[in-house]
């Protein structure tokens, strides 16, 4: 299938690390579909070898940003309109960070600094992001921005720890801002609420192995991977999906809509089994 | 604790069949905390020697009905009424049944006349017990009435089959009867979606056990008991929860907010656990 | 844009009645991104001018159906592989109809043969239609079938009548359908929530005017049209969306995220101005 | 109706200011049911003349705090332990602010200073309360906490600015701890989501009154009062509902099942009536 649905587009990508990020794919995707790109993530992640060689191979510039320092976000919307030649068509919101699940601090015995942080740097970074583009005016009528999810935002999940609270205020924001954005310039705001995946970010978190098999067994398609989470962002970027706005929209093979799937119980009931030795 | 919630109200219960049923607990929880009630169920439960006893002991007369046919629920309205002596303050709707699951008809594989059935028992019954009870202005002013649902209908449950849609028609009844017994006569219309319980209901869906299982393991308080029900709905019959309408209430140990809980995940992931034998 | 979505993919539209039906513009968008299709509605439906010409023009043959009728769907589905030559990759469903609606009877003083019609043709002809496919093995895999549907399903809106309660069950059945079609053949079940729309269904419905303009006034997008409608169904269809299963998403402008908006909220207001008339 | 629901309980009540608060108004109906109490509250509202006559009346000693405080907190569950002796049973979360709003700042133009401060003092001061108390084994098996919410952490309410991400955040953590607090101690952990309630809090919102008037005509049992929500708040402190946790239970007579209501449609339909004046 040869198909053009970002042709002459124009966006900004945050959070791309290796070729295990959604980011990543979703770079590549959008490329593929003919956007012209930049990419952003923070300076140590910009130095390394692979974030240059991806940005190259797009022919997208690397812009270092703090994504919780809102000079830092004006400046990649500033070069990004400069190098891309106008406003911005789509953004992608790929960032999270926990130092309470980094250091092993359970929910129940919070670091509030680290607290601050993880909702800094994986919720308000969003905000930032988004009303930094308002007031610069930055995004172009009809544009589509995305921020990346998890459902532990609606149901919790062991050890997930805080960053369940950072996403579930981060698809708050997106409510919020695209009620003003939507009204204001047409431009919509979603989240897209993935599988887990197994990212530099997913493997940190602790027993994320038996969630993603529990998680691909409940679901009757199996977990969506980084490249399938790319596809389905694209279509949002595009013009196809210009009345959708303020929605958390899951993609994951069906998970978020299963209570017990057979599989999943099938693999349960194994764990009763009882193994008699002589 | 001794408290009065429902003194001096008037109610009907629907479906209590023996003492594992969760209407038998309603029953016996609403007598306790002061309220005169009928009971009401088929012809064929209302010869059952446990049913009768229940009715003699709470001193509920019994009154068989049919609750597909609105002129059986005219009745039972009606005698009700004569009863008790005035009009009814709460309903108890906890009544399903599908041939579907019993003569094990996979939900690829239905049967059309089930499904109907299925339907008009466990969901439009309901309807039926409404529209009956406010054409004949049976309800008085601020009553409640409560229908019992399950998690299927927002989460499809492996083997729950034909039940997950006739529930979740169920809860849509309860807010479109809720919104106008509301406004003309602020009567409140709500579900309570209660854990897997081993009524005799229950007992009949395939690998049940399982799912009992899984379901306390999942919920931090563990799988909620006909009897926390009881207690649960009579908060609902009384005075105290007044602006509470045509919502559905999860009464369920936390299970619906739970996305991995770290019981069922140790429990899970020994089933991985290889076995040698020598 | 010169987009190919659906290139090579074959499907069947059920539900084009008029250039004002969101089925239409489905039809005339699938076609228009690459797919063959056949159409199938009514008999009555058509032997409609229109609809003849809209087949012609699509190269769409016609295939009559009463959509609660098991054999006449195995009609369609058994005509449609053969004109298409194989198995088909998508279904839309879009139908809908209460006699109560049309009647006039109020949701207090509902006729239970009406209501059964209502979930029969609304609601379970979408059981039937996936059961067929299933049994037929007629939907190749990762195919993906869509049925509109309202928000009414969530929340109330008045004088949608039983229409509520249909499109309830029937996202009910997307769920519970979506789990065993995608274990089994990867095939993908869900349902679009759509703006209200000025078709000839929905012009039936009492007041929908003013519920048009509120909608619109409340989505900071405002009211998806169907032709926006058709846009975001080809994305759901094609390859792009393979790992959406089992969800509800809403097509709606932005309404269903939103309690109250400015626009929304400075009409109501103009209400309670006073006149001073000398 | 005399009932004892609270007989022998201990709580704190942290955020009654003056009677048109919810919190006000549960302190009194906890008291009436039974309960011993403190109150809590900044040292600024603990020296007013109003909540120190509260405080006497329900001989309810007053313990000044500011809830972003970890060691303030610490104070209160330790003075609260003492004066009641033992363990607490019930905690009631009334707290929120929002410089954003006070000082008038657009939601697209948010001091982030302020946003943190409102998080801090309206959301994160929740998660605060809830690990002081688990660390010092403050409360007691079964015991109950609640924070009030509101609905513009599901659906955007124009105005209500940074206070709908503050409460959404809110409202995952009363997940994410409920999780633990359940498993650990069988404590339960839930918010209740009121309407629209004319305390000094809700009158700082613009717009609030034509807010009010639609919430109010929109809901068919009307705007839920501050003593509604007391009366409901205390069942849940109860014993009777000790299987509900990690819930977000609307207390709102129907709003936010509604889309749209026949009194709010006739009210915003008059808005179009145009007027001749010769």
């Amino acid at each position: 299938m040869l198909t053009n649905l970002l042709e002459g587009k124009k966006g900004i990508i945050f959070g791309a690390l290796n070729d295990r990020s959604i980011a990543w794919k979703v770079a590549e995707m959008a490329h593929a579909q003919g956007a012209s790109i930049t990419l952003s993530n923070t300076a140590v992640a910009c130095r390394m070898g692979e974030v240059m060689e991806l940005s190259e191979r797009l022919n997208a510039p690397l812009i270092p940003a703090d994504a919780t320092s809102v000079e830092d976000l004006q400046n990649v919307f500033q070069k990004s309109q400069e190098i891309l030649g106008g406003k911005v068509d789509f953004v992608l919101h790929s960032i999270g960070m926990s130092l309470n699940v980094r250091k092993k601090r359970p929910y129940n015995d919070l670091n509030y600094d680290f607290l601050n942080k993880t909702l800094d740097i994986s919720s308000i970074s969003f905000h930032k992001m988004l009303q930094v583009a308002y007031q610069m005016d930055a995004i172009a009528e009809w544009g589509s921005v995305v921020a990346l999810t998890y459902a532990a935002a609606q149901r919790t999940m062991f050890e997930y720890n805080d960053m369940a609270d950072a996403k579930a205020l981060l698809e708050s924001i997106a409510r919020s801002f695209g009620y003003i954005y939507g009204r204001e310039r047409h431009v919509r705001v979603n989240t897209v609420s993935q599988s887990p995946t197994m990212t530099t970010a997913g493997s940190g978190v602790k027993g994320f192995d038996g969630l993603m098999d529990f998680s691909d067994r409940m679901s009757p398609l199996g977990n969506a991977t980084a490249e399938d989470c790319a596809n389905f962002v694209v279509t949002m970027f595009s013009d196809l999906t210009r009345k959708i706005t303020m929605q958390n929209i899951f993609h994951d093979g069906g998970f978020s809509s299963m209570g017990m799937s057979q599989r999943a119980m099938l693999q349960y009931n194994k764990s009763f089994e009882t193994v008699n030795v002589e």
